[in-house]
């Protein structure tokens, strides 16, 4: 888009159309200055008039922001949480290092029903155990952004439950259980409405769209030692992807 | 959850509940056929019409769906397109092995004007080039699920827009470009409301949530060859994520 001063369109909405543009390809970005009214004069060759005219529709239609004594902004996005480096795992309980930072750590053991078994075994032999099933919330600077579930077999793990609730270190209830650690993980990333609980959780409102991360870790044992679910705030959060050489 | 016979809670309220339970735990998958009236009776030691009531109530809140002479299902969510091991430069155009599958795709050449130069820059000495933009959708079994916008500097593939006009393959159009191949990928993946252009090219209703990857691409020689920005059909589309040891 150029400014066209044939066109029959009127030069400030040329500006505005321009500007949004510019907006869109994220040239200016949410919560960055743009540059004055002075320097779009100069750098356009338009009037001061037709400038401030373009700028006061964006703003009155909320795409920029004035505030005063500081200049005029493209309206903020919300402030993000920033996963990096996101992985498959993670999630995952087994892998998470830091488990001290998890506040509302909940623990239950479930029996182990034919379909739990049979979700666990993907249609090799069925092993008999029961399961932990531990949830928790992840936080940060006191807002919750997460919700994580998961599922381990208590076969592999037979203390977890009270490991947890003791408050052991992951490291320390994973030593010795070589077997059992997780060796590969397969994820599946998805949006889909907040369930009545996780909206619950998560302080959204009901069927506001949630970002879901379902994991699968196979342990060095071939079985599947962990299933876990984790629901994001899908407006508080974004993923950091990182490839090398492509 | 079990039942508990001595629990004032009617034993039917008590069974719905537990079968929700396992939806949620995907022991029951969406589209999966629960166990039979009969099974469920066995395994729980309870009374057909007690089942039954479980069930028909599940039905009427579109939690389960009877289909006549197979069985009752657990309600289907959408079906998903899954993109397999997401990586942060999927849907950018200098990676993209398959143009010939891309229809409809878009180029323009802008002019570089300041803020555009900053952006591929950020920070070091600016280079004066224009910019090839390229759009194009992706779509599946004629569904379009992503659309998809490139930003590609001039001066490093001069020929870009009319090669891609003339149907050349991506692997000739960069024959040869050793210094401007893509080495490392930083990529950021999140949710937002569809733009109005957007809703309008993916089919969807005015600020439905759709997944932005939005990457930067830098080439060997250390300068920026690409940013890219894929919008998706956030009820459409499911991405893989894979982990090795963790």
């Amino acid at each position: 888009m150029k400014i066209d001063r044939r066109s029959p369109q009127p030069l400030y909405a040329q500006l505005k159309t321009l500007l949004v543009e510019r907006i869109q390809r994220q040239e200016y970005q949410p919560g960055q200055r743009i540059p004055s009214e002075l320097a779009l004069c100069d750098e356009l060759s338009l009037s001061r008039p037709t400038v401030r005219q373009a700028i006061a529709e964006l703003v009155s239609e909320g795409i920029l922001v004035i505030i005063k004594g500081k200049g005029t902004y493209v309206a903020d996005e919300p402030e993000r949480i920033e996963i990096k480096n996101l992985s498959a795992n993670q999630f995952a309980l087994l892998t998470l290092r830091n488990l001290d930072a998890l506040p509302a750590l909940h623990v239950e053991r479930l029996s182990g029903d034919v379909e739990l078994n049979r979700l666990f075994t993907a249609g090799e032999a069925i092993v008999q155990t029961d399961y932990w099933s531990v949830s928790w919330q992840q936080e940060q600077e006191g807002q919750v952004y997460a919700y994580c579930r998961s599922l381990v077999p208590v076969y592999m793990f037979p203390e977890l439950g009270p490991d947890l609730q003791e408050g052991r270190r992951m490291l320390d209830i994973t030593a010795n259980k070589y077997a059992y650690l997780p060796q590969r993980t397969v994820g599946r990333l998805f949006v889909r409405q907040a369930r009545p609980e996780e909206s619950l959780i998560l302080d959204l409102s009901r069927n506001a769209p949630v970002l879901v991360l379902s994991s699968r870790l196979t342990a060095r044992s071939g079985n599947i030692c962990e299933i876990s679910t984790a629901v994001l705030r899908a407006d508080l959060v974004s993923l950091g992807l990182d490839s090398g050489r492509s």
